[in-house]
């Protein structure tokens, strides 16, 4: 991964909300726990104001890419990560830094396609759904589904275009937490890619 | 401050979005910014929501409250804190052990009333506004209010009653940020006291 400029977002519109984070703010280390009842107080919300689950699920993502879009500045300064050579390298970089920087936590990087294009993250625990139990009226709800934004989001400003999803959650039953994410193509500097 | 059984949260409905946390949860260090930006996405989803920045204000109040109630029983069991004998011991641990702990920073603990039973905190950097700029149009907002909740339901979980709000706002023109905290009284154990 590099900066490259932020060519993505030229000419888009800045959101108030989504703060600004500069380098130079002081790093607050913080434990997750508000954090995680923070984030459970925004899909709560969101379950009340959509009408259905994928709704949610598409709105948890495009909340997450907005953010992706931010974070990716603050990751490049602190983490004094350079540019990535290869996609191998890229998912190293999210599961060792990213993911431990901004959630505590260490997934593993496995099941590599053949082409390697393609990797799961696996998540042994989740600091989103430390014990989130979902009603049996939210089946449908992708709980996380932020992460996949935020990883979409990020990605984009260094001029990579992926597909993220989850594969697995264990708050829906399975054995794992697993994200799986597809390369999908390098994007042309000059060539503005939006969410919408 | 000391636990001495849930007894308030007895017959309240749990809402099933506040996840419990449990002291046997591995504890997960995180950088602030995914959190801010994360609060900064709950407090535009409620300016979506409801028609005035009183109404978002109490709303985050509120959410804020339901966290307190939940996070006090993490922070208890992580911090090893015992009850404390006055409310100048009270005022210290939320400043160095609270505030430490779930966002990284150690607020000042000033401006006592004569009295000893009011008192505030001087919070020279605050993750949650970090870089935020409010819009013209939110002049009302107080955009951190979330902690205020969030300090009232925690002490009423330790049976002190307590009024809490920002006395200025670093957000809003001031030069510092105050959360004023008021006692005003100790709750008796077996009298269920609510939000509503």
């Amino acid at each position: 991964m590099s900066r490259q400029g932020n060519r993505g977002t030229e000419g888009k519109k800045m959101l108030w909300y989504l703060p600004f984070i500069s380098p130079s703010a002081s790093m607050h280390l913080m434990n997750s726990e508000l954090f995680t009842l923070t984030y459970g107080a925004l899909v709560t919300q969101l379950c009340k104001d959509y009408e259905n689950d994928e709704e949610v699920n598409k709105q948890l993502d495009k909340m997450g890419y907005n953010m992706g879009v931010r974070l990716i500045e603050d990751f490049l300064a602190r983490s004094s990560v350079g540019r990535c050579h290869d996609f191998r390298e890229t998912a190293d970089v999210i599961a060792k830094v990213a993911f431990k920087m901004y959630l505590g936590i260490t997934p593993s990087v496995t099941n590599w396609s053949p082409a390697g294009d393609e990797f799961s993250l696996i998540l042994e625990s989740n600091p989103l759904v430390d014990f989130v139990e979902l009603p049996d009226n939210h089946n449908g709800l992708i709980y996380s589904n932020l992460l996949c934004g935020v990883l979409r989001g990020a990605l984009e400003m260094v001029q990579m275009a992926v597909d993220v999803k989850f594969a697995q959650d264990t708050l829906r039953g399975d054995n794992v937490t697993e994200i799986r994410m597809k390369f999908i193509k390098r994007i042309e500097e000059n060539i503005p890619v939006g969410d919408e």
